[in-house]
């Protein structure tokens, strides 16, 4: 009878190992990213799961010759010795003893991938041949960023005593209002996909006390901007027992400090690729909305003309404020007017024109919407009254406030959106891997 | 100017801090499980985020006068002294010098939470009442050990160089076929939910080698099941330069035994709450699917009726026969019929009649699916065209076997299935927090 033991066993080594076996022969598996021919030589540029590796042919190192079964796009095995790089400080090279080719491809490459970056090719065609635009490694470098982006929020908020929570998607409501929700036939009846776990986590407040969700949420976006995206990534977070919505800020600042500096101790390699400049996180300045729209108007000269919300460029105009002013790239503004906020916020009981909330702004744009929410049921439905809702479409939602919830607030963060602006991207489609706008769904 | 340092302060202190502050006064928030009123005493039982915490009210520690204010459903801070619980070794108690009031519920509760125990109601009442039934601690604890399967599953996934993808999804294609998918209007377009991540997986596998994702996925099964969800979470991987499926059998048994020690380490007391025995993982035996029919008939005297596919039963019987003959809670079975795996399942070089593909079955049922896939983009578009299928349609999958792409495969293992198998449920509900049926998508 076999067995399977669970013994992960591989005869090759990755490139991390190559300072531990220089001048031995082993073997290392990837893909030939590149194939660089010389005069009597070539080199043969591998793509592993992280690094690309050089491995140097030349008949002067084994009797293999390398024929044109070798070629870009091959998944090979490459059996050599480990030799440090002559040409550069700190580096290692393999010298090729032989090839044994795993896979080929069936067409060569349909655009340049092997550069140090992709070519300037217009984002529909990147976008529509992501399949192979991601092989290159400054473009999955994104991603990879991502990855610790998200995992730094997950790791920071375990540590803080957080319940990592998986809400439906599938939804009866919709929970944050409007034309932007998708509509879906189920069984004959009509339902919607989620856009936010909103509900969910507010609910779950009472039983975990803290909680957060990092998955897909759905916007019908009709506009196609740079900035929307129909399916993206939302971090959320939801907390008990604050005493203000401030404890809501300082736990998102300490997620974020978290998040960069995870990514300066393991993701540097990939931030180097696009030469991001992290941001240094100190004490974040804090002004209120109408405070905010006071500093526009007298040290900018901008008139305001709407005092419900602001526009981009007023937002641009706070971060270079923050920038100048106190050194730095985030800027908390708070206390939103009531009627630009949802139905679940808490209205600030000193001026219940305004929202005990808060808008966080990076380098000059919104990326993160929280604040503390009502979690008095009659409190509740009073203002789902005002607002022309029936308290009725939401029992199960309300369960949670009329049986009880403690004070409670927390936040929503893309993604997407915090990769764009770390990296720069001027359109929002760079940071998500396989994005859904309105004219696109593939791949 | 305000700011936000990012320090999480707080003046209460948790349970766990609770044998460092004995004799001290200190405070405790949480909500109010429970008061037992005994004769010139009473316990309040605190719910707190992962504990419940007995303090003491009694006339005798202080001048505090408990009234009728403080009641269950209440969010409330505690003051008082910390003293060893004289009844119960090893636990500690507040001696309660006073309550204030945080926020109060606006009804008593529907149903008895505070029990040790939910009492024996309909599965439906449970559900439709989840944001309250979940303030039971046997009832939360089932998804914080569903937290700890997940956790498990990433963090060994990440110690084994895989990294973490988030695919869209809303798809142009289903990637399992078959009826049971969520057709969805995409500004008039018609789209559908993703069945799972199978081509996006693949498709990163040239990308990024290993490749891991946990989200959610979207079935519109029309039965209503006591095994089956409409949406579920799917914990997938895809691995790259594999030389045999067994590589993702053993990839997936480290990945199992990780998570049982995990569980053990940081998730006794949930555990405990649902006498949950974990199964010990050796070494787990292997089964050629024709000589598993083989030992059904052979050993339990069962007629076999289907030759391409296991009944349930024959299922139980097999995960009995592992555990009589090799003491292993676990089966995996190998060589599954070609006709019932997917297009993009290996054919076995040896006997096409067969896939190298697996099934790893718990206790007698079946919790992940699994195999090498094909590479080759010429093999995949023979058989894609032998099924009746245009490749045309899968143009961006198989961009990924036209470029290249190593040899590889993967699996799929339900995040509900496997909780609820665990704790011994009749009906994989019980592992949803929000579970989606035909007839059911609320809360």
């Amino acid at each position: 009878m076999d067995t399977i033991n669970g013994q992960n066993r591989t005869d090759c080594i990755g490139y991390k190992d190559f300072p531990a076996h220089v001048g031995e022969t082993v073997c290392i598996k990837g893909m030939i990213h590149r194939i660089r021919e010389m005069t009597g030589f070539a080199f043969v540029i591998l793509r592993t799961a992280r690094e690309t590796v050089q491995c140097v042919y030349s008949p002067d190192f084994s009797d293999y010759r390398m024929d044109e079964s070798v070629a870009e796009g091959c998944a090979v095995k490459v059996t050599g010795k480990v030799v440090k790089d002559e040409t550069r400080e700190g580096r290692y090279e393999m010298q090729i003893h032989g090839i044994e080719v795993l896979s080929s491809p069936a067409e060569p490459m349909p655009l340049v991938i092997n550069k140090k970056q992709l070519d300037n090719i217009p984002i529909d065609l990147d976008l529509n041949l992501r399949p192979v635009t991601l092989r290159n490694p400054k473009e999955r470098a994104v991603f990879k960023i991502q990855e610790g982006i998200a995992r730094g929020f997950r790791e920071y908020l375990f540590s803080q005593g957080f319940t990592e929570i998986r809400t439906p998607k599938i939804c009866a409501q919709g929970a944050e209002g409007g034309a932007n929700i998708f509509k879906l036939d189920y069984f004959g009846k009509q339902v919607f996909l989620a856009q936010s776990p909103q509900f969910y986590k507010q609910m779950l407040v009472p039983v975990y006390e803290r909680v957060f969700e990092v998955g897909p949420v759905f916007r019908a976006e009709h506009h196609d901007t740079s900035r929307h995206l129909n399916e993206y990534i939302s971090m959320d977070f939801e907390m008990g027992f604050i005493d203000s919505f401030y404890d809501i800020m300082n736990m998102e600042t300490g997620a974020l400090k978290y998040i960069m500096e995870l990514l300066k101790k393991d993701y540097a390699e990939e931030l180097a690729l696009w030469s991001a400049q992290l941001p240094e996180i100190g004490d974040i300045p804090v002004v209120k909305f109408m405070d905010a729209k006071e500093v526009i108007t007298k040290k900018f000269k901008k008139k305001i003309t709407d005092y419900r919300d602001f526009e981009p460029e007023e937002e641009q105009i706070l971060g270079k404020w923050a920038k100048k002013e106190f050194g730095s790239d985030f800027l908390f503004v708070t206390h939103y007017p009531s009627e630009k906020r949802p139905f679940y916020a808490m209205d600030d009981p000193a001026d219940p024109a305004y929202t005990l909330s808060f808008d966080l702004l990076f380098r000059g744009i919104e990326i993160t919407t929280g604040g503390q929410r009502i979690h008095d049921y009659n409190e509740q439905v009073a203002k789902m009254r005002a607002r022309g809702m029936d308290p009725a479409d939401f029992e199960s939602y309300l369960m949670a406030h009329k049986y009880g919830m403690p004070p409670h607030g927390g936040l929503g963060l893309g993604l997407e959106r915090i990769t764009m602006h770390l990296l720069g991207f001027k359109n929002v489609r760079y940071a998500s891997m396989f994005p859904r706008d309105i004219n696109r769904v593939t791949p």
